[in-house]
C-alpha cells in the first residue's frame, strides 16, 4: 500500500469513534472523488484550522478573532456557576439543552490510564485559577457517565476539596422520553437510587 | 456555531459511516488538539491528496507516479478476467483475500435512485471500452451483497448481454467461521440455496 494512504488511514484512525475498517472505507472515498468529496473535506478542515481556535478560558471552539468566546465575554452569565465538561462537544451539547447559565471549562481530555492520560494532561492549573481569580462558587461536573468520566470526577472532588465551592454533578436517571423496559439495569438502579421527590 | 465550524461538520457528515452526531465528535476532536491531531489529519490529508489517485484504467488508489496502477501494469496478472467491484475500498479486500489473480474495474458508485445516483454516475463507457480492448472473457462481479449492489448486479447483467463474456458473482453463502446459529436467516438461505458438493 502506498505510503500517503498508509498514513491517511492511521490519522483517521486517531479520530474518536473512528476503527481501522471505518478510516479505510473513509480514506478510500476521500482519494476516490479527489476533486470533490476530497476537495471539500480538505478546504473544511484548512478553513476550521485557520479561522478557529479553543477559547484561551474555556476551551470552547470560538473564531481567533474572537477569543475569549463569546460565552466568556458574555456579562449575562453568571461567572460564579462553572461547568467542567471534557471538551467542547460537551459545551455544544449542554448549550443545546438551553438551561445552564453559567461558564465553561473544558479538561481536553478525562483521566485515562490505558491511554496514558493523567492529571498532566488536563487543564487543571487554569482550572483553579480560574475559580479563585472569577469567584466560583459552584462547580457543576458535566462529565461522561462511564468509568473514566467517573474516575475524573472522584479526582477533581478531591483537587476542588480546599477551595471554597460546592460540587454539583448532572442528574443520573431515565433519559428523556425513556421507556422503563428498554433502560439498562444501571440506569434504572440510578434512577431508584436518585428518585426524585413528586 | 460560527460558520467555519458547520462547514466542517457538513463536509465530515458526507463522509460513508458518518452521521451528524459523530461528524461533530470528530470536528471537535480536530479543533480542540489543532497543534497535534488537527495537524496530523490535514497533513495526512493534503499528502494523500497531492500524491495519490484513482488509477486512470481501473480505480485502484494508486500514486500519481505510477498511473496506471501496479495491478493494471502487473504482466503476471489474467487482462482476460475483470472485476467489477464499487469503490478502490473493495479492491484493497479483494487482494487481501490473496486469490484473485485478475485487473479490476471499479463503478466509482452504485445504483442508488434514493441518493441520485443512476448509471451516468458509473464508469461504464470505460467498463465497455476495456471489455473489447483487453479481450475480457469473464466478468466477477463483486458488488455489496444488499439491495443497492444487487440492483447494480442486474443492471450491469443486462448491460453486459451484448459482449462476449461470461458473468460470474461472488458465491453467497456462510462467512468463515461463522456459526450456523449466527447466521442471520437470508445469509443461511442462501447457503442452503446455492449448496456445494462436498
Amino acid at each position: 500500500m502506498a505510503e500517503a494512504l498508509d498514513k491517511l488511514i492511521a490519522a483517521l484512525g486517531r479520530l474518536p469513534g473512528i476503527g481501522r475498517r471505518s478510516a479505510e472505507r473513509i480514506a478510500m472515498a476521500i482519494l476516490a472523488d479527489p476533486a470533490g468529496l476530497g476537495a471539500a473535506v480538505k478546504t473544511a478542515i484548512d478553513d476550521a484550522l485557520d479561522e478557529l481556535t479553543p477559547c484561551r478560558l474555556c476551551g470552547n471552539i470560538t473564531p481567533k478573532t474572537a477569543d475569549p468566546c463569546e460565552i466568556c465575554t458574555d456579562p449575562r452569565r453568571d461567572s460564579r456557576l462553572l461547568c467542567i465538561v471534557e471538551g467542547p462537544g460537551d459545551i455544544l451539547a449542554m448549550e443545546r439543552a438551553g438551561v445552564f447559565k453559567g461558564r465553561y471549562h473544558a479538561l481536553m481530555g478525562r483521566l485515562s490510564p490505558m491511554r496514558g492520560q493523567g492529571p498532566r494532561n488536563l487543564r487543571l492549573e487554569s482550572l483553579i485559577e480560574r475559580i479563585q481569580r472569577e469567584g466560583v462558587r459552584e462547580v457543576l461536573l458535566a462529565l461522561n457517565s462511564d468509568v473514566e468520566g467517573d474516575a475524573t470526577a472522584a479526582f477533581l472532588i478531591d483537587l476542588l476539596r480546599p477551595q471554597a465551592v460546592t460540587v454539583t454533578r448532572l442528574a443520573r436517571g431515565l433519559p428523556a422520553g425513556g421507556g422503563l423496559a428498554y433502560a439498562d439495569a444501571e440506569t434504572l438502579a440510578r434512577a431508584i437510587e436518585f428518585r426524585q421527590q413528586w
